[in-house]
């Protein structure tokens, strides 16, 4: 009954989602509280205030043929409008409501993107570790993925390996920082490193090659860390954003495209985008949460929560010893597994430890651990993450400070 | 720098979202008063006071966390157990939580159910006059679509043709009753038919053939009339819903598959389309929106509001000429043109009416009117349409009755 694109991925399907309905399953079985699921990238920090009380402003003060109804496929004027003066303000770009486009969060952002721009044979290349559902996307397109290897020294893009990896069938290069599943931040160097080889491809092609900035975890930065914004590094970038970090709104599917006028064919392009956003079934990005975002545009969640969590769990960790390098964003540690990630996450999953292996972010020997958990449940854990640590004998700094 | 796909896409944009721009110039223009905008399914009847007042009651009784986080792909398990009991208890089906799939609307359950089906080359078979997107997203994942052409005297489906257009390549085939764009409903012994010339080619070709009801118009039936539920006529159904007509909520996508247990090959379907719903980009329907509806699971928007404007507009059409059969069901009337319908309808554009050609459902010489408008505009334009049937020598039943 099913085609044969959706073959491989039924039979292959989310490491990541597995876990997330192995962990309900389990704490089914043996309650909650037993069960210390660092699987999900879903943020257990509630959104602000304001968001609820934005609702309910909405709800009181505007129509309700407004509030639920259709707009244009790009999204509302006065949201778009919104969310270009607020990045002007913050980035000092110079965007209008024309460059922003309302998407069902920043997956179907990346989707609109390369239904927009790929043809079959396209390569799109990434760096891991990577998310992996970049593949998907790249592939719903016909695209191919070509990937960078890992520097798992720093974590940071491996810019040799990058400049082999464009061809004259390079159509786009995925980053993505704050980064996961390692929590790194790209510099202003490396993002200009990036631009220079970028432009000299396009150069030596005589075609565009599009850089895709995908900036879920832009707003999680921790002890003051900046997160440079792309567009002014490089002439043809994507930016693609999502709110369900930034205002713990993973369900309700709300985020933007930027693209900006300096993009070739921008006319074109951004008309493209906007059809592709239809075609694909969303329409437009739910009307409701549209309206929210533009009285919440400068508000963010409690970043604080994330930073004790990060603190405890790395600090910990670290300490039973464990290697794994300090996440500057994000909500991720992204860790060093003593043998082989798989059967790592297997053995964690019978201590009821549930987290993702790192071959899922094509970074094998390595595991990730989402701490957008209660600070309660990563308390509870470390007496079980020790164990584990202890069963590996990984013994660690503690071993040293006998 | 926009793909191959895209470019006719770009080059013959939605006639619907078109009218729908230019009426939003137009208005800018001339006044909203005076622009008869009947171009999009854009309900104006606000949805039902229940819808805000479930937001409300969420917001003050369930946590942020569950509200606005992520759940499985296929939605919140109390939520689809809540929708498969309302269509038992209203169609004497049998469903459970598992045949319900939550989705970003009608439009994105089409593309799921597409991207989980169709290999390349796959037919899909339409009834003229149909929703043309249903095209883009056949093409989506490279299907074809094969029309059975338009049977203009009742606009019921044409069995004998359909027949002839399923082939050894025909994998589904689409049918939308109340219909989009002529407001006829499909009734019992059509569907009969329908399921027996599909069982006979299933059997014929030895392969499942899927039957799409797409069923956004199925709460908008008027005068009483009856829209017999599709699933019990034919093993291989897979139903696709939206709220936007039947609460008002067309901004909010918000919508189901039922992918029901007799389905050939369920379990391995379900799985797929759920994935294909998430790597599609929209990853799960709308949260705060699918909590809504497991407390409004029962309600509907105000019914005698398209009523009265049916009656209004129909009677006042057919009293001045025009020839159009009374609809059933949704909020169109499909009227026939004097001349051209593209040509009528630039003509009636040049009198600030605006509606979309019968082209644009390939069903050319008639003219989709969207009445989900005020029964001011209604009120107001009737003089306009007067003069424009008048202007075509149509005359009509008022000469007639001099």
């Amino acid at each position: 009954m099913i085609s044969d694109k959706m073959r491989p991925l039924v039979e292959n399907n989310s490491a990541i989602r597995a876990m997330f309905e192995e962990g309900k399953k389990l704490a089914a079985l043996y309650g909650r509280e037993n069960v210390y699921d660092f699987s999900l990238g879903n943020p257990n920090v509630p959104a602000p205030l304001a968001v609820n009380k934005a609702i309910l402003d909405i709800l009181n003060e505007e129509e309700s043929t407004l509030v639920h109804g259709y707009m244009s496929n790009a999204g509302y004027e006065d949201v778009r409008d919104a969310i270009a003066h607020s990045l002007n303000r913050r980035f000092g770009t110079g965007f209008r409501l024309e460059n922003i486009l309302m998407t069902v969060g920043a997956a179907s952002g990346m989707n609109v993107i390369f239904k927009t721009i790929l043809n079959p044979g396209d390569e799109v290349v990434v760096f891991a570790p990577y998310f992996m559902e970049y593949g998907s996307y790249v592939r719903n397109y016909d695209g191919v993925l070509s990937v960078v290897p890992p520097d798992t020294k720093t974590f940071q893009p491996d810019l040799k390996e990058f400049e082999l990896r464009i061809t004259n069938k390079t159509k786009a290069v995925i980053i993505n920082s704050p980064n996961n599943p390692s929590g790194v931040i790209y510099s202003s160097e490396t993002l200009e490193s990036i631009a220079r080889i970028m432009k000299e491809k396009e150069k030596e092609y005589g075609k565009s090659i599009v850089l895709i900035s995908d900036e879920p975890y832009r707003e999680l930065a921790y002890d003051g860390a900046k997160v440079p914004y792309v567009t002014p590094f490089y002439h043809n970038t994507i930016v693609c954003y999502s709110y369900s970090k930034s205002l713990s709104l993973p369900g309700e599917r709300i985020g933007y495209l930027v693209i900006p006028d300096e993009m070739d064919d921008f006319q074109e392009l951004s008309a493209a985008a906007s059809i592709a956003n239809r075609v694909l079934g969303c329409v437009n990005a739910p009307s409701l949460m549209q309206r929210v975002i533009m009285r919440c545009v400068d508000e963010q969640v409690d970043l604080e929560s994330y930073n004790r969590n990060r603190e405890l769990l790395y600090g910990h960790l670290t300490e039973y010893g464990f290697e794994c390098i300090k996440p500057e964003g994000a909500f991720y540690l992204f860790v060093k597994t003593p043998v082989d990630d798989k059967e790592f996450c297997q053995f964690c999953k019978e201590h009821r430890v549930l987290m993702v292996p790192g071959s899922s972010f094509a970074c094998p020997s390595y595991v990730r651990i989402a701490y957008c958990v209660s600070y309660d449940q990563i308390l509870r854990s470390l007496p079980v993450f020790e164990k584990i640590a202890v069963a590996y004998g990984l013994g660690g700094k503690k071993e040293e400070n006998r």
